[in-house]
């Protein structure tokens, strides 16, 4: 738990050999002699053999839990740090949390794809598009209709595995070209047909999720096939890549000439660019890179006015109402994002993980403060409360020999000597990123405010651990589900005067709602705090329970979810610190904004998208035609 | 124009004494302890006795440049750095550097007011308001209504003096509350006026000249009676600000509790936070503050479709379509911002000026690209061009005994021993603010990388100097217009690659337009680099010439400048970096944004302003209630 400092500096160059990086990063010299490289054009990116996405769960194929005899735990494949080690204390800690003593055999077997629905043909724009799409960029296979349907909240989720989804895509298409699109776009003008944009399908708000009154064919436009990086400016540090690049493939093909774009939203694997201004995304690492706003710096959108384009991407601007500043945070109701323009950063020179324990969470959220005032937080600083703390513990292997010795004596050491409380003492967890010197004096500070407020250095071992864990059990939810457990996430952003309240109602509320209900055991209630901002930070909570015996189990969720949220809006917190507000959230709407700010969104759907093509209803956008005429009406 | 390193170092703390500091500064301990201060609620705010405006000139009125008897020229009045200094040196040098020999007893006499419009009444509208506005809140007094008829652009200035504006606002009003912008935006519905919103009156856009061929009555809207701080948040790190406090009251009053929002534009004495919002504008310390879209984190907004307002300001969010996104850049055209919270910033530990000289521009540029790649840049980078250098040279007062011994010796010293030639060396103004440690860290990157490009230290008095010389040099223009000589500015964004080509092609392309026309000597232009990003930068341009001779030169000037624009377009720079585009750029929104774009904007107009309330018809949009039919007809 504990390591020596040496370990913890352990410190590797991000760079790549020198001649690659002369030749991608130019000096001052160069640009006053205009001796400069011209831009880099990476060749076409596909994902490997083994990166074929589960179409009923989280992620890659090749990962997955599983329970093996002795009840060992193990992530399957050997993709992750985590992947293929054997977790005994998993399920007996899963089990005390939730106070229910449940059988391993006793599983709820997924009945996926649950029924999916008859698609609603329409001859002629299906022939229309056959002329400039060929026949592998349409598709009518139910279960890859039925995964462009949903995205990733529990709800979507436990209704393809136990229920079933009212509305799915009717055909999915697979564009190549913007002209490709921008044909979509007119067709579906022309024939009453409504298009959905498609990136990784990762989003947690339902943006995806078919209105079940929609009466028009419904086709996603999956934008996977637009995936290039179609130019990198190593003097100008920007990129222009195209909408359907996932974050695994920028963060290679940037890598690979000594470039990032710093955005590591914890769905990067998987996720889009254009999925990222579509919901206006937040990446880990925003203290060192911004957040998806401070990225991108130009964005070219089809939309049924035509599509957004401008003359060339530059530094900053002022010129006057810009529709691309309407695009972030869109969730497919305008347009399709076809590519975009965004800012690079030259790999760092250190990247170096750490993690601090406290006594308290309290005493985390106090030294995170005082970071946030006294120095420089490095690229990502997360705090975890105790649960969580806990459940991080149990995703470790069964230690033997020296190792679990060393464990033992750290335990002691830390328990013991140092006094923190096992059911008390949080982690908190650190990526930094940046030169030699910048990172040593981030890491100064670090200790010098973590001692302030009674932390220890638990070392790099576990800060790396830590943080790549969030990839990892990213794949509970679909574990635990098949064990008759319902868990999932939400976050929020709140102000620091507020956080220590927020953290403690959110939970404390859980427990009554679920106690009112005489639901069985106890629900799970975790909490981290993964983004920090002078002005606040973001809060990341997990909530799970156990439903055998219950009816309608997802729905209850999502009740209990609502109360959390209730929860949230009345201590301070926003609607949504990343995810956005797509389906799930759109109730909540009338508390946090006036009734013309949300006419005024509606007035402007209306007078860019008339006939509703872009009909997959978020926010405050009502479904189909017909609905529409109604707003109007009303 | 060096100084020894200690000069350089003076440093001063920017913290209120100790008792204040506690009393608003909180900590990570009283965070977690639920001991915290609450909001700060500052009093009211006037301007000082001597702070009145002028009407016919930039600024304030006590400041003005005076030629003396002896033709030395002084800026009067004692509120600047440079104010009752006399520069014996400035006349001859711009005889010099435009070829031609005025004399200084040539004047060119004012005729402001020149005739302003006769109101058009709209009795029914009058007798409305005066039931919410008081008669202090109501002026009809003919140069109230024209300073709210325009900005600071030269065509403007000139006009006002020696032309006319053909439509001035037929009513000035100062609202005191929302409440009362509610009901002057209802009023103007029913009653079809047109309504301004004024801030600051400083925009360089033209965006408050009225269109000539409005035909209903037009009401300019002064903010100045809301210009509250309404609190300050010590825990958050927020503020609430009414949009008609100007830049130098938010400075004062959040200084006196130790905060500062960084955000200081060359016309942060007299713009707005009103007028940043709509103009989209960024500040000379914007490296360490950031530009306004990254301080503001609400903003409220009466509009006709009603008041744009939200629950709460929060650190940062991801809630769909934002209508506050759509407020950036809006330049009076939506709706009327009210008030914004802001991101406040901690008073820095250290404030330090210091300047640098390079032998040529190029190397200038250079010195700056790899401060951006290998360092933190300071708060605030600054690099005149020579020509910009020599002027600030001229604008030195005559030195006499030792001090003029030393200015030889350092001249000698500059040019002899270190080779510069006076005709190509340029200098770079520094502004470092933070922590002790960060700007001393800051100061050895920059010291060794200007070595790196042939920099030499000029010491911290040339760096504050050259700093605030920004706010003085800003009533030459009116000097200058006395003597013949129509002189403004110009800037826009571009990539690093395009900085060299761009600042020499706009010079070229002016200097043939200028010859090609046969007008009198040779024009002044001059370009600085004012602010860098990691993928370019921002330029200003100085251009002046001398026109007694000539017919229409303010037409002239207009011609030449749109000339210089079309050259930085073709350059690839932008169309402003943070000027706007209001009426004076808007013929060249087809350039840089495709034909939907415009559209989009068209139809956000439309769809939020159906009536055109706000008809000040900047950027794409077009005058009246008559043209915008014409335009749906279209």
């Amino acid at each position: 738990m504990t390591s020596s400092p040496s370990q913890g500096d352990s410190v590797r160059s991000g760079h790549p050999p020198d001649s690659s990086r002369a030749a991608t990063t130019p000096t001052g010299a160069e640009l006053a002699a205009a001796r400069l490289p011209g831009r880099i054009l990476p060749p076409r990116w596909s994902p490997g053999p083994n990166d074929e996405e589960s179409l009923d769960g989280w992620g890659f194929r090749d990962s997955h839990f599983q329970v093996l005899p002795n009840e060992s735990v193990v992530l399957a494949g050997g993709r992750y740090q985590l992947s293929g080690l054997e977790l005994p204390d998993l399920l007996p800690w899963i089990r005390s949390v939730l106070g229910v003593d449940f059988p391993v055999t006793d599983v709820h077997e997924s009945q996926y794809p649950a029924e999916v629905p008859a698609p609603r043909l329409h001859a002629e724009f299906l022939s229309e598009i056959r002329t400039f799409l060929a026949d592998s960029a349409i598709s009518g296979d139910p279960r890859i209709r039925l995964r462009h349907g949903h995205g990733h909240t529990l709800e979507e989720m436990y209704a393809i595995k136990y229920e079933r989804l009212e509305r799915v895509p009717d055909l999915v298409v697979y564009p190549d070209t913007e002209e490709q699109i921008e044909a979509l776009v007119d067709a579906a003008g022309r024939h009453d047909v409504c298009l959905v944009p498609y990136g990784g399908g990762t989003n947690v708000s339902e943006a995806l999720r078919c209105p079940a009154d929609e009466t028009r064919p419904i086709v996603a436009v999956d934008l996977k096939r637009m995936n290039r990086i179609l130019w990198i400016d190593p003097v100008n540090l920007m990129a222009c890549i195209e909408a359907g690049a996932v974050g695994r493939q920028i963060q290679e093909q940037l890598a690979a000439h000594g470039f990032t774009l710093g955005h590591e939203p914890d769905s990067v694997e998987l996720s889009t660019l254009g999925g990222w201004i579509a919901t206006h995304a937040s990446g880990m690492k925003k203290n060192r890179y911004g957040n998806i706003e401070d990225l991108v710096l130009d964005v070219r959108v089809v939309t049924p006015r035509g599509t957004l384009s401008r003359a060339t991407a530059l530094p900053r601007e002022s010129v006057g109402v810009d529709p691309r500043r309407w695009i972030l945070g869109s969730e497919g109701m305008l347009g399709i994002v076809t590519q975009a323009v965004v800012k690079l950063f030259r790999l760092p020179e250190v990247q170096r993980y750490d993690a601090m324990l406290f006594p308290s969470f309290e005493q985390g959220v106090a030294f995170m403060y005082d970071l946030t005032r006294e120095a420089v937080p490095p690229a990502s600083v997360r705090l975890v409360d105790n649960l969580q703390f806990q459940l991080s513990q149990t995703l470790k292997p069964k230690a033997t020999g020296l190792r679990a010795l060393k464990r033992k004596l750290e335990k002691k050491y830390v328990t013991r000597l140092r006094g923190f409380d096992p059911q008390r003492m949080v982690a908190c967890t650190i990526v930094y990123e940046g030169s030699k010197v910048d990172v040593e004096s981030q890491d100064r500070a670090v200790q010098r405010l973590a001692r302030r407020h009674g932390g220890m250095r638990a070392g790099a071992e576990n800060g790396q651990r830590g943080y790549q864990l969030t990839f990892g059990i990213a794949y509970l939810r679909d574990f635990v589900m098949k064990h008759y457990i319902l868990g999932e996430s939400f976050e929020t952003s709140v102000p620091w005067s507020q956080v220590l309240t927020l953290c403690a109602g959110v939970k404390r509320r859980l427990y009554e709602e679920y106690a009112a209900r005489n639901l069985p055991g106890r629900p799970f209630v975790t909490c981290r705090v993964t983004q920090v901002y002078q002005t606040g930070v973001c809060v990341y909570f997990y909530f799970g329970f156990y439903h055998r015996g219950i009816a309608e189990p997802a729905q209850l969720y999502a009740e209990l979810e609502r109360c959390a949220r209730d929860e949230i809006l009345k201590s301070g917190g926003s609607l949504s610190h990343h995810h956005g507000v797509g389906k799930i959230r759109r109730s909540f709407l009338p508390r946090i904004m006036s009734e013309a700010a949300l006419e005024w969104s509606q007035e402007v759907k209306r007078a860019i998208d008339p006939s509703n093509i872009f009909g997959i209803a978020n926010q405050a956008i009502e479904a189909g035609t017909a609905a529409r005429t109604s707003i109007e009406a009303g």
